[in-house]
């Protein structure tokens, strides 16, 4: 049993749950809590490089964890002070981060099925990023491409707002957007790009069965670089004085409206 | 200038920012930052009690809020330390909650024209409550009825998350349910439950044009007794291996379907 927060491993769990440096180099990331370590094993067990459990965990969910992935033992007390969440829940496990491609999403949806996407430029906010992932598999969304700037996939908070999401819907970082682009265009996608002063309202528009839909930065939205790169800009309405949606809302809204559309085409047999 | 602490006003300042029911004893609660402050003062100045300003705060931004309202100035260390968010924005203010009723909300839509409110039972998450707000006033709510167990609407993470919505879109406390829906449906009030057994999905119904939304807790969805009450349960369908959606994103997606629906509704003069 580790016993001592100064342990090899407990400061290289604390040093992945700060850093995603560290995380990146290493191609791993940390999940943390019962729920999502049961989705990891679910999902992703050969994934999982070890998991660490809580002394007090151990005892009470051996019968349920225990065997199926390389394990230790950590004192309650230790778990909690490498723990980064304000309410530790008995298990860590260190996970190899998934290797997604564009290509290899674009050839798993086929040349010609509809396909939707959705490409995040900017998004800073991990509990936005999160609800995001979440929301888009509920959309039916094939993947995410994340854009310059995005907050990393494998930061702590991101993970626990997916609440198991990113286990099952692919995504990729792209940094060159005219490239991404172009590579959309060659599978035959349309790119509508969400945007304050887009030309025409996102629900009155019929998507492409193949659509990438684009949603940019929480405080500033796209970069005009980006919403010129877009086939459309569609614009949510928006009664009152707000400024704006927040992120996540804005992108759920989005593909909902295409999902809803996706689901009525299947129903009539478009 | 304020130079201490310990000084009466900066302990009421702090209790004011983390007792719920120290704001509801005194019909106040604090609103931080220069952008929420100036959302302050256009829609509700003579609510102000007491600005405290930051001294360096001050003196950059004397010229554009000074004289306006009561105010103080705070050394920056205090107010550092009477601050409750990571980075202190320099301005911190007492204002008197407003005074809405259901029967003002209802009287000020009218009997007979359309009009669309949501229902939020037990609703925890600060977030996502200030969310919905933001989202209510962007998709033409007419208000927000809180039932049982929702987090205080004068907490402060809720209000930096409605930007500024909270000033303008009304909302109340309703704990009686029965109650409720009876004065709703006096009122010609349709309504339409989120549930994840809904009979119908959302976007296969038409909406009345008096419609009450209804959505749950993020964890447990509606009680059966609230899902019971309603008219109509409806579902929004998920792809992949969801349980649910955040609670702020399944209140977009209801509210911009309806208010899809009413926007196509007056674009066709029905």
């Amino acid at each position: 049993m580790i016993t001592s927060s100064a342990n090899a491993q407990m400061k290289y769990l604390v040093k992945l749950q700060e850093k995603g440096a560290a995380r990146k180099e290493d191609g791993v990331y940390v999940c943390e809590g019962k729920k999502m370590f049961a989705e990891v094993l679910s999902y992703a067990a050969k994934s999982v490089v070890k998991a660490y459990f809580a002394e007090s965990f151990y005892e009470k969910w051996r019968g349920e964890f225990a065997g199926e992935v390389p394990f230790e033992i950590v004192s309650d007390a230790v778990f909690k002070e490498v723990s980064r969440t304000v309410t530790p829940q008995g298990v860590l496990a260190i996970v190899r981060q998934p290797d997604y491609s564009l290509e290899g999403i674009l050839a798993k949806a086929g040349r010609d099925a509809p396909c939707r996407l959705l490409i995040l430029e900017n998004l800073r906010d991990p509990g936005n990023l999160g609800t995001i992932l979440r929301t888009a598999e509920g959309a039916g969304m094939a993947g995410i491409i994340l854009g310059r700037g995005s907050v990393d996939m494998f930061n702590p908070k991101v993970i626990r707002s997916t609440m198991g999401a990113i286990y099952r819907l692919p995504f990729v970082y792209k940094e060159d957007f005219p490239g991404l682009l172009g590579v959309l265009k060659q599978w035959g996608f349309m790119v509508y790009a969400a945007h304050l002063a887009g030309s025409v309202e996102y629900d009155t528009v019929e998507y492409n069965p193949r659509t990438a839909l684009m949603v940019g930065n929480e405080a500033n939205g796209l970069t005009e670089e980006a919403a010129a790169a877009a086939d459309l800009c569609v614009r949510i309405p928006m009664e009152g004085e707000l400024e704006s949606l927040n992120a996540a809302v804005a992108a759920a809204v989005l593909m909902y409206e295409t999902y809803r559309q996706a689901r009525a085409g299947r129903d009539f047999g478009i």
